[in-house]
């Protein structure tokens, strides 16, 4: 019953006597690590089949396997600006002439840049396919149209007289400066990517810059690693759906929300998100039966691990490859991890905040390493706006609100049921073991959170 | 034909003479707010009617009002800890004790800690309602169980003796330490949030945290801004449907899922996302047609609004309220903005990177300045890793990878078709007007992208 307690938790009194073999409570570092070992060892005793889905709905996912470009890119050699293509032989520098020391030098000794008068041929928009290029002539080139043959340069439109195109069809001249070396503003077939080479790697998280490339290369589809598959509950018989009265004595459960939506914007899905009652034996049944249906990835629960009288995961588990140990973080110092049915099971402290920071701290930075997605969190250097204090021997995670200056401010304290102050936040300030006192203007390493 | 062109673009010619009534190219600043202006402008004439979604659906949106709590949160007074619930005033230090001056001192002078033994209450589980708390006796208390009339502290389980507790329904005494002050571990009811105060302001992005406070208050439904609806359109009859197999001179069209991934990422709705012909009639035409259907908070358009023979785009609204301009950027530089239809109008040129790079500069700080969303993204300083060079009179923007140590590393130089080293950078390098040349190791400003 207090599983999930007003507000939601029970890490006050959890002392880490059982986080043994060591005396004390486990480091943050060893804890990520068994949370990503955890995960690391289901994966590869159950690999998991990729599954092909369109582009378009392919973001924020995981490419299964790398990816090499089915063709060039660009397909082919075209222009990189609006002008005119030429044979560059065609507009050499006139005999006795470079640039800087001119044959033909005006007035006051300053070079006057030497002009080549060439025959204009038919113009050549994107998309068609040009003739060869006669020697001693220019064909008007759109940018992105395909070279023609010949042609191994292409000269600004800006920069000949005259300085635009003639009407299409029209025979005429163009006076365009000399000594322009092959290959100006020419794009060659395969400079992006050549046909063949690594697009994108396997593992690689789908975002909008690498869907882009995927379509520029023609794919329309593309395989990806499936999502994880969480399921996802919440303890404490106190604890009403949001919508729901209250009663006296009972609260809304917010840590379904906070774990749901983590995990969906960290690219799992969520099986069920059930609260359910407090009764040791009803909540294993039920999450052997769960696990049975839904064949999860990884059990997730919040509240009910401390070392109150009534901690019903903890309760439930006892018999479970589970253990419940103390972290030396604040909040979210009690954990449990471990098995049930043999798939990977962790728990959560019950209050919303400790919940959050445990998600932030451990099961998310696992899922990057271990599943590709999500990508890490940002993380940078920040000043603090006033001074914080930290408990001996604990590694504290503050609540902040970073700002583009690069300062953070401190948000609500260290209370692990301040919810308001957790919604005005956008960073987790970390104050690692060993910093009982950081005065105003300390630098800080924070996470940047939604 | 030239609209969107291999690799889609047409920006290299635009030489600004268009961006009246200045003489020159429009800078970056002036730009954006000129976008943020046109976006401001169609909302106050069309303000937006909220919708009401589920709360788990919500992430994302913009509330479309404040919120105010509808209760306390907590909503009622309870334990932060698992521990014993007592009233202070039986914990008062005894006569002629204090703390460091104490009269019970031990054998090597150092105060011994007083303590005073209290009978036992009933156990407090979380969600039940406790009988007043009796002078004199400490009642068992669970985390956010609530705290007994005339409780006023909490003294946690592992300061008592003994440090357990006593099986249910057993009788007993405890020993507390003497000088609890009232109020300690104690959650008082809206010490979180008070009933009717401003939980979430209107304007808020949802996101997991604001998410996580709405449940709290118990609340599942929210009423949100409804999406910006924007009608994407790619122009060029050269290119082709990812997918599709390519005719020689053609190419796939990357802007497409460039810019609907950028939009939906950002909290928009893309209505349609079109490849049209390179008629302008045929352009116009259906474009009109769109708008009158879909009824568009946002027109926009990918490629042929450059200066070369065929920029249907450009063609098509010559004689809307649209102006064709050159921005001093790179990529990027040129840019139609405008209305059709009384609709706003952007007009992003054609190459994959410059539309990118075109969002990311103007829409998206706009929409997030004007509707809200998206959250603006992070912007850091960063350390060249190697030397950048940028052309005069142009706010450079190039692609970039950054590293957690706070470095930058350039990628794929300034070319705009650059898709490949596009998708493998996490960054924008911004290198502004006046700064030609940086060394390796000076600091730029970095923004995030996905």
């Amino acid at each position: 019953m207090s599983g999930q307690s007003a507000p939601q938790g029970t890490e006050g009194t959890d002392t880490g006597t059982d986080a043994a073999p060591g005396p004390g409570p486990r480091s943050v570092a060893a804890h990520q690590a068994a949370v990503a070992e955890l995960l690391r060892h289901w994966f590869e005793a159950h690999p998991p089949a990729a599954e092909t889905v369109p582009v378009a709905e392919a973001a924020g996912r995981v490419l299964a396997a790398d990816v090499h470009a089915p063709g060039n890119l660009p397909p082919f050699t075209n222009s990189q600006m609006d002008g005119y293509a030429v044979r560059s032989a065609d507009l050499a520098m006139p005999a006795g002439e470079s640039a800087g020391e001119s044959a033909a030098a005006g007035p006051d000794g300053r070079a006057v840049d030497a002009r080549i008068r060439l025959a204009t041929a038919a113009h050549i928009p994107a998309g068609s396919v040009p003739p060869p290029l006669q020697p001693g002539t220019a064909a008007p080139v759109m940018t992105g149209a395909m070279l023609p043959e010949g042609a191994d340069a292409v000269v600004p439109i800006e920069a000949c007289d005259p300085d635009h195109f003639l009407p299409a069809g029209t025979a005429g001249t163009v006076q365009l400066p000399a000594g322009i070396p092959p290959g100006r503003f020419v794009r060659r077939a395969g400079s992006d990517i050549a046909a063949g080479a690594l697009a994108l790697a396997g593992g690689t998280v789908l975002g909008t810059l690498q869907l882009g490339l995927l379509a520029g290369l023609g794919l329309d589809r593309v395989a990806v690693r499936p999502r994880t598959k969480v399921l996802l509950l919440t303890t404490g018989d106190e604890v009403r759906e949001p919508g729901q009265p209250l009663g006296p004595g009972q609260i809304h459960d917010a840590n379904t929300t906070l774990l749901r939506s983590s995990l969906e914007a960290a690219g799992a899905r969520v099986l069920r998100s059930r609260i359910l009652a407090d009764s040791p034996a009803e909540f294993l049944e039920r999450l052997r039966a769960d696990i049975a249906a839904d064949a999860p990835d990884l059990v997730l629960t919040s509240g009910g691990i401390s070392k109150g009288a009534y901690e019903v995961v903890r309760q439930a588990l006892a018999a479970a490859e589970v253990r419940f140990l103390s972290v030396a973080m604040q909040p979210g110092g009690p954990q449990g991890i471990g098995t049930v049915d043999g798939v990977p099971f962790l728990g959560f402290p019950g209050n919303p905040v400790s919940s959050l920071v445990s998600f932030e701290m451990f099961l998310r930075p696992a899922l990057a390493a271990v599943t590709g997605t999500p990508r890490p969190r940002v993380q940078v250097q920040a000043r603090l706006t006033e001074p914080l204090q930290s408990p001996p021997g604990k590694h504290q995670i503050r609540r902040g609100r970073y700002c583009p200056d690069g300062t953070v401010v401190p948000v609500g304290g260290p209370g692990s049921h301040l919810m308001h102050a957790l919604a005005s936040s956008n960073a987790l300030i970390s104050v690692p073991v060993g910093t009982e006192k950081l005065p105003e203007g300390a630098e800080v390493t924070v996470l940047l959170v939604d």
